[in-house]
């Protein structure tokens, strides 16, 4: 859908824009080492060094970086490819034309790509799937070349990874290699290469991974053995940190590293939507539910502990040592949308708003040139990004990582936000999170209008021609909203046909509310955090005389407000003023007032003054300098 | 006053006859290996072993355990000896008598003694201060020797001792040689071996281990690059761990681990209090406040991090991966005893009694053969003990650990529960703490009735004589307490003049109260905990159908209880029956009902029902098998 639908108005439309304008330009010069004070990336050095070496046999240059800095390159290329959709610019497009020359002249003469190993040690080639992230680069830069390839029609890109896909081919089905990734991703940007080149084999290749991931749980000890050196010595014996701990349709929870957890069941849950088979079909139903009814933070956030950087047991669900990196909300949103593949549930596209509007905006700097890589729901200056238990946490957005897999993830996911606001299926046209703007397809053509997510309505004007139309019914309003037409309501989504001339009025309920946490989360006992529509509040120390813990709120009180961020105040950043009006809330209750503030613990000695706290947008939190930050609030 | 006070009845009396009956003798049988199904310690063994070798100059056996396990006899020597003075046992004194003449044995012609050196690498002795842990056996073993010296007039291992600390004081003082303890402990060791023996070179040594320590930071680094060897890889860099990172006298926080703080700030202030220098006499009392004002958890917990057993910043207090090292609480009661002789201020003896009801007596299983080593304030099963942020927090004793430092430290506080409980200085007579019994001293004899901590009234009945009397009015009290004769109030304590044939009667505030936290501890934010008296009390599951974090309370409700173990029930021991009646709390509030028991995040989707709970001493919790606990409640 990405290609039909031109954003206008709103918050969503804002990033978009936010992203052509900034992001992918900011990005571009740190990849190519053009930015001051971050973490250095040698990313487009590494494609040039690794091409020299190949044409010249001259080496001009080391590798620098992670094992995996390609697919920063990979990521930028997506993200920049579909940023054309939204703003075409012929001199980033020839600029994307000449990086993949430069790609293409870092490709081995068997396909093989991966400036690491041409660059370090060719031996280590593909005795390493563990840790050796070649799939892993693989499948991003297959996705970058579909990406460009959908946006431009440039088929550049797409050659070399169809070659390159046919490298793997023959390594793993044509040679019977055994083994399967380390890190999942390139299965599931098969299936997108499947489908971009109608080339059977790699939609094969995929389902061979899948299949024999796990059937041999021994494979990365046996693997281990056959080898002197490491990586980063991950443990072959943690299977569950790489799910390989049973075959994929046999595991019972979602486990491990977040992001590749939620990047592999992106992939079974795309091909069983194909084959239709039950057995997977089941597997992908019970790992989404194990995620979203046990382990998912209520900001979509994934993943609870950093150690492994992994999902941690049913409900344990810290706040303030969480990792929730903005990869894994990420991937959550790419499983979520190949899980609407298998069934219209609005569920689905209730968890894709949550880690949208959530973690992955709360992920970038207002300003769009800074980042988080991970994000946590509570922040305690002096303890945040400093003692070791919550080192991980910063209170603030770096520039850059030298583990950079995030920014140019989320720079990827918004300017391609239109494929999750959208689809179309069966003559079905579902319309799963609400942004404004036209959606011109071959047999209707249809104008949205909306403040959403920081307005109640949202308008369907069908500018001509007709379909049926699924409209998502989000969760947080299936109790209370309004539709100006009639149609039938199934699953979380509204059906009915419209036709030119038709104007669909939903309306929402908008109202904050107060959630509360299944009672067997611990850390969210007693507590309450605020939403209005998909958005997650949070009290920041900016809006709040600079303390936020003293506060309990009564649930019954909360008003909501809309502001500018220049009426919120503190924002010292144009980007912020772009965002135009939005929904703030105010909620009162009551201070904690020790007699004397250096009690460390006291009995009687305190009064419970009334007061009131401001809660913002938890996407507009870090913008404002180091402050206290929480997003669950004890209640009264 | 070990000697000289006759214990009775109630809580403290209970506890040392359990030592007695139970501790001593299971503790004697693992350290000799005869208990089945808990963690082998061979530590008598080694001694035998190295007497063999040093007779024989064959080698019978190879050392077992951890560097320091000498330690573990020796804190089982002081508490068996002091238990001889709570119940006379010829043959227990013959068996320390016969372990003495081992000690003997295994020590070396020029004093030195340290089973691990003998038998493994007679080379790397006194090479490796760091980790090393010789000096910290030492000290054990020699407050084992002067605890056997008072108890029983016996000799032979204070000669021992003494011979040992002459080889320290030649390598340190006459040789000159650099350097200072990794796990400060001779220091207090010293102190006591001087009091004992009046060998004033023995305080000369404890003094020169706190005036050396951090004048040179890089020692151990220095030290590290001399030798080619480790023992578990410590970083010498990592200076606040060993409290090396400044001079002790300019130390402005209380860091590093917790155990090996706290050990070298009770040297320091009983050095102070003899020197009377007051730089060091000030950077004891900002470092003890720097713990009870900042750093200590309301049940007398110390170290708030399992990231080397530490202190974590200011207010950094997680009730559920929580250190809280039951040996720390009892280096803290050592603290704060010997600040008690810095300055008669209630405050310290508040700390002791926080520590020693809680903390302390929460390491013990009620039975007396099951520790627990770290001590949570939380306890979610399924996490708790389990995934890798809560291993260390085990929901339930273990019979013995391997590195099994905290149950015979346990073992000897309580059986010398008596000093803490008195003191006498400059002609007063000082009740620190409440226990019934009989104190007999040349001018005085005193007999205790009170039920305390389970009753509100303490009554001194004085026999004979006459002192200058000062009671401890504890903190809790303070505002609420009545006393029966004229005296005088002054920081904390109650001075008066008694004679023969006065009886003081004290009345103590025993109302269950809700405590708050400092605003700053954020974990804590909303919560309160119910303390009565000195007793922190908890929700366990096993009272409150299996579940406690779906309550909140209602501050206002709390009713105070006086129930048996067997009325609380499921306390499976007969122990337990001894303990007699204790007080429980009920608290009044609701429970969060939802409506879907399984959702994770809901807004309205629930009631709030009215419900009540019920609270047990703290240090009664983990004894009916693992269920949750909690002693910080949201409140309503």
């Amino acid at each position: 859908m990405i290609q039909h639908f031109k954003l206008t108005e709103g918050l969503i439309p804002h990033y978009a824009r936010l992203l052509c304008d900034t992001v992918i330009p900011f990005q571009e010069d740190v990849l190519n080492d053009r930015v001051e004070g971050v973490a250095p990336s040698h990313a487009i050095d590494n494609f040039r060094n690794a091409a020299d070496l190949l044409r010249t046999g001259e080496k001009t240059g080391e590798f620098f970086g992670m094992v995996f800095q390609d697919s920063d390159v990979a990521k930028w290329i997506e993200a920049a490819a579909y940023s054309l959709l939204i703003k075409p610019d012929a001199e980033l497009e020839s600029r994307i034309d000449e990086l993949c020359d430069l790609i293409a002249g870092a490709q081995e003469a068997d396909g093989y790509l991966d400036t690491y190993y041409t660059l370090t040690d060719p031996e280590r080639k593909v005795t390493n799937l563990l840790e050796g992230h070649e799939l892993y680069c693989a499948g991003h830069m297959m996705e970058a070349s579909v990406a460009l390839y959908e946006a431009t029609g440039n088929r550049k890109l797409l050659s070399v990874m169809e070659k390159n896909a046919d490298f793997w081919y023959r390594h793993f089905i044509t040679g019977g290699a055994e083994g399967y990734p380390g890190h999942p991703e390139v299965e599931l940007a098969l299936m997108r290469l499947w489908r971009a080149t109608g080339n059977d084999r790699y939609k094969e290749l995929a389902e061979h991974f899948i299949n024999v991931r796990g059937v041999d749980p021994d494979f990365y000890i046996k693997e281990r053995e056959k080898r002197s050196w490491n990586i980063w010595g991950n443990d072959p014996t943690n299977r569950e940190y790489q799910q390989n701990h049973l075959p994929v349709r046999e595991q019972p929870d979602a486990v491990g590293h977040a992001v590749r957890a939620a990047y592999l069941y992106t992939a079974m849950a795309d091909i069983a939507a194909v084959t239709k088979e039950p057995e997977l079909t089941e597997a992908c139903f019970r790992l989404f539910e194990s995620i979203s009814k046990r382990r998912m933070y209520i900001t979509g956030g994934i993943g609870s502990t950093a150690h492994c950087e992994a999902f941690s047991t049913d409900y344990d669900l810290p706040n303030d040592t969480v990792y929730a990196e903005t990869c894994a909300s990420i991937a959550l949103i790419f499983f979520a949308s190949k899980m609407l593949k298998l069934k219209r549930d609005g569920h689905f596209a209730d968890v894709m708003e949550r880690a949208f509007y959530n973690t992955v905006l709360a992920g970038i700097e207002l300003d769009g040139t800074k980042f988080f890589y991970v994000n946590p729901l509570e922040v305690i200056p002096g303890s945040s990004g400093v003692i070791c238990t919550h080192r991980h946490d910063l209170p603030q957005r770096p520039g850059w990582f030298p583990c950079a897999c995030c920014p140019p993830n989320a720079a990827r996911l918004l300017t391609s936000v239109s494929k999750y606001l959208w689809d179309q299926e069966d003559g079905v046209l579902y319309s799963n999170m609400f942004a404004a703007g036209k959606l011109t397809l071959s047999d209707v053509e249809i104008e949205v209008e909306t403040a959403y997510p920081f307005g109640d309505t949202v308008r369907y004007k069908v500018l001509s021609g007709g379909t049926r139309l699924a409209v998502h019914i989000p969760a947080f309003t299936r109790k209370n909203y309004t539709v100006s037409m009639p149609g039938e309501y199934k699953d979380g989504y509204y059906y009915l046909n419209v036709r030119e001339g038709d104007v669909l009025e939903l309306k929402l309920d908008m109202t904050p509310k107060m959630n509360r946490a299944n009672i067997r989360v611990a850390r969210d006992s007693g507590l309450g955090a605020v939403t209005v529509g998909p958005i997650v509040y949070c009290a920041e120390g900016a809006d709040n005389g600079g303390e936020v813990f003293s506060f309990s709120a009564d649930a019954s009180s909360l008003r909501l407000n809309c502001e500018t961020a220049a009426e919120i105040g503190g924002f010292a950043c144009a980007a912020a003023d772009d965002l135009g009006k939005v929904f703030t809330v105010s909620v009162k209750g009551t201070r904690l007032v020790p007699d004397d503030p250096d009690a460390l613990y006291f009995t009687d000695e305190y009064r419970e003054e009334e007061s009131e706290l401001k809660l913002i947008p938890y996407f507009m939190w870090g913008n404002r300098g180091i402050n206290q930050m929480r997003i669950w609030l004890p209640l009264k």
